[in-house]
């Protein structure tokens, strides 16, 4: 039988709490601690030595995720149980990876298969996905990122918006003839995405839906084929799905999804250790709930010193702020401490550039999650990534020790927080293990958290307003909403 | 005479500080208060009865921003006063709009020329902005943006960071022969900048340099052209300099220019207006400093009713926070009021279906300044822009009177904090608009805390470790250092 119970109602919280009054400083960071404090497995390691952390804190957080039970709420996740408890849903995204036979692998057998047949065809040369939210951010990260490994076979793009600017600027690029276009919608019933349909009216033969059974969108006879999701993978938590898989095996090909898949795959198998040392999601999970909920800072960058990694932190940010983003507890109590931070970023080292003033001088520190790697993804150059490598580890060693001057305008603080996800080289496989390495270090938030993060209630208020709106039913304030309207129009 | 003194030191923070431990809340925000808090100019206005304002409140920022003398410090700035006190400069980019004879009119004109000369030739398709921080996210807007209005002459490109994979990625997609180079570097010896020209070696009759007099790149001998730039223009102030308007002349032709910078010219005589109903700057200005120093309000979100505007957050996010993401004021003492936000964002609606569950049902109230437009850009489609606003409508009328309901899972607290700036339609005079608005806001607010905002001395300490290690000088911390270089070999 599993137990919950909120963040501050498990024994170790005022001790972590009491340390949060008066947290280590970073100022003498030693090689010593970073060799301490990391967490290893065989795709990813997770360096915390710069998130104001000492032994006794990582062992009261261990203690937390032992009382939390969190490995075993993960095991009963993969069992099957209702873990989305609103909705009274199982959360099944993780069976988009095991070897398991399932329903998916069918879909992914058929799907490889219609995508040899795409190719051979040579009918097609550009290929759009029409989605938005969990059917545009991992795709689109998926595309950004294989693109630098792989010229794609389709030219790949992506309309998301009922913007029409966004639709006009797209159009008159596209051959109207040698475009295939992916209809992306689970419910099937998106307002951007049917918006963006009836204005494009693609011909049946060049386009393909993925959408859940029974959705309205379900009509075979409509399209050249349909691919399906279950309504236990949440949209945000389907890039492993056909969301993201189907662009990918057209412009990439089989092995690279089944590349993706196998990293995603090792890394939920890590996540199963409940020693949270040999668990990087896990330990990334305790530090980001030290950093948020105990010393209350409310935001994370993430700075991938990878270009090839340009659209993670927009991917991060749905993922994080959709699932956690809540201050109810999965029985709809109120919790007393905060969760899910801002989650914003940009690529190294053009954060340098940027915004790294605010971080390094800013009135208050703001929590920095680095992504390294040792190789770079392509092999052209090597001595730029060497350069590279030299501005992450400057900039982690400048956060941590800061620089006493004289000039007050030239001091750096130092004990700026911060951490570091460290892998070999951006390829395909290491794409599924980071996909995996968030939506497991998110998950295991939601359980320290005592959330439901499966669900995603907090949409639904603007889009009943909308939809009234649309349908000129102002049942809610008609009077500001008309005066917005006239002041829009 | 100037007078300076920190914000905690005018008369009215206590009154403010008083009016934030309870501050209005915006439940029963009516159309009323929506006319009676905005400011107007002729560009853009600016709402703000969403930001947990009352009447009070606004008489009391308006009589800080009076005695902080903001006004009259940008009437001192325009006139050439040495504002950036750090470096002893002037700060200029007001010129770069004002229609007075200067050497920035003489060297439009001269690219004006060269861009007519470069178009007939008919010689080019293709022109990449080689450029980082200033020379990269002003211009990419700038770019971004004026695509949505028209086909690009050349087609545009960026190469930013020192990272290989981007330039990898980028080079097999240039006809060598046809590509036109601009190397963009105000100091002329940015290390990324630097090395990607060394690995490009781009051939000198393709390539123009836009730098500062004397910097180790004004070698006119090398290359076809060189424009310059003055010293006391800041880099994130450069937009509407040669940095941003030679790859818009050349992509987009002089009137484009010209419209840019009469769009900033109004916005920049509209900001002298001390009456901030009339002055949507130093309106926005006060309202952030209302929310970030009183409010505590630690983020904000940028959120553009426009894919045309997708760079704007990167944008203004350096604006911002090279600006006055500091903890010393002017004379080096320190501040005791927290500065510049957090700033993030994405465009609506996709931000709806992205992490907007957070800003409507999180534990902390995040700030969002809604951007919007009467009319798209294009003119297909119309339909769609008008299913966007209504979605905008919708979400700032749930942010403010939010839901009660049975079901906790699905209460809306509402009084979430917002403003809306909105313009007619995103033309190019409007984008010069936007440009001074933000320029013009976060001047302001640098005043009002008492900033020097044109400096960044912020980013000084990780350069400099960065050189000693590929200088191999180990200065700072040798075996901190050296055990990161291994961690990441």
């Amino acid at each position: 039988m599993l137990t919950f119970k909120n963040l501050d109602q498990t024994a170790s919280y005022a001790l972590l709490q009491e340390w949060a009054s008066h947290p280590p400083s970073s100022h003498t960071l030693s090689a010593h601690q970073v060799h301490q404090f990391m967490s290893t497995s065989s795709l990813v390691n997770y360096h915390y030595a710069g998130a104001l952390v000492n032994a006794d804190i990582v062992s009261l957080l261990q203690i937390v995720a032992k009382e939390q039970e969190v490995v075993d709420k993960y095991k009963a996740l993969l069992a099957g149980a209702p873990l989305n408890t609103s909705e009274n849903r199982p959360v099944l995204h993780h069976q988009l990876r095991s070897t398991s036979e399932s329903m998916y692998s069918a879909e992914c057998t058929r799907l490889f298969s219609f995508a040899h047949t795409i190719r051979s065809s040579q009918k097609f040369t550009d290929v759009v996905q029409v989605g938005i939210g969990g059917s545009d951010l991992g795709p689109r990260l998926l595309v950004h990122t294989l693109s630098g490994l792989d010229v794609p076979y389709l030219k790949p793009h992506f309309l998301t918006s009922v913007d029409p600017d966004e639709l006009n600027r797209l159009l008159p690029t596209l051959p109207p003839d040698t475009t295939l276009w992916i209809v992306a919608s689970k419910s099937g019933s998106t307002l951007e995405t049917q918006s963006n349909l009836s204005c494009i009216q693609p011909p049946p033969h060049q386009t393909i839906v993925l959408t859940t059974p029974n959705s309205p969108l379900d009509r075979p006879q409509d399209f050249l084929d349909i691919f399906y999701i279950d309504h236990s993978i949440g949209g945000r938590f389907s890039s492993t799905s056909i969301m993201g898989m189907t662009i990918v095996t057209l412009c990439f090909g089989q092995e690279v999804v089944e590349d993706i898949l196998s990293g995603a795959r090792q890394m939920d198998e890590d996540a199963l250790c409940p020693d949270s040392t040999k668990n990087p999601s896990l330990m990334a999970a305790l530090i980001g709930v030290w950093i948020r909920s105990f010393l209350s800072m409310p935001a994370l960058g993430i700075i991938p010193y990878s270009t090839a990694l340009a659209p993670l932190p927009a991917f991060i940010r749905q993922l994080d702020c959709e699932s956690n983003g809540k201050q109810v507890n999965r029985d709809g109590d109120p919790i007393g401490y905060p969760t899910s931070p801002v989650i914003f970023g940009e690529c190294g080292t053009n954060c340098q550039h940027s915004f790294f003033q605010k971080i390094h001088q800013g009135t208050d520190p703001i929590p920095i999650e680095f992504i390294g790697f040792r190789h770079a993804q392509t092999h052209k150059n090597p001595h730029q990534h060497m350069i590279l490598n030299a501005n992450l580890i400057s900039q982690m060693t400048a956060l941590a020790l800061g620089q006493d001057h004289d000039n007050p305008n030239q001091r750096f603080v130092g004990s700026r927080p911060y951490s570091l996800l460290l892998a070999n080289r951006m390829d395909a496989k290491t794409l599924g293990a980071l996909i995996s390495f968030y939506e497991n270090k998110i998950m295991f938030q939601g359980f320290l958290w005592n959330l439901n993060s499966f669900d995603q209630e907090g949409v639904q208020l603007g889009k009943r307003i909308t939809q009234d709106l649309l349908q000129h039913k102002s049942t809610y304030n008609s009077s500001l909403l008309q005066t917005w309207q006239d002041l829009l129009r």
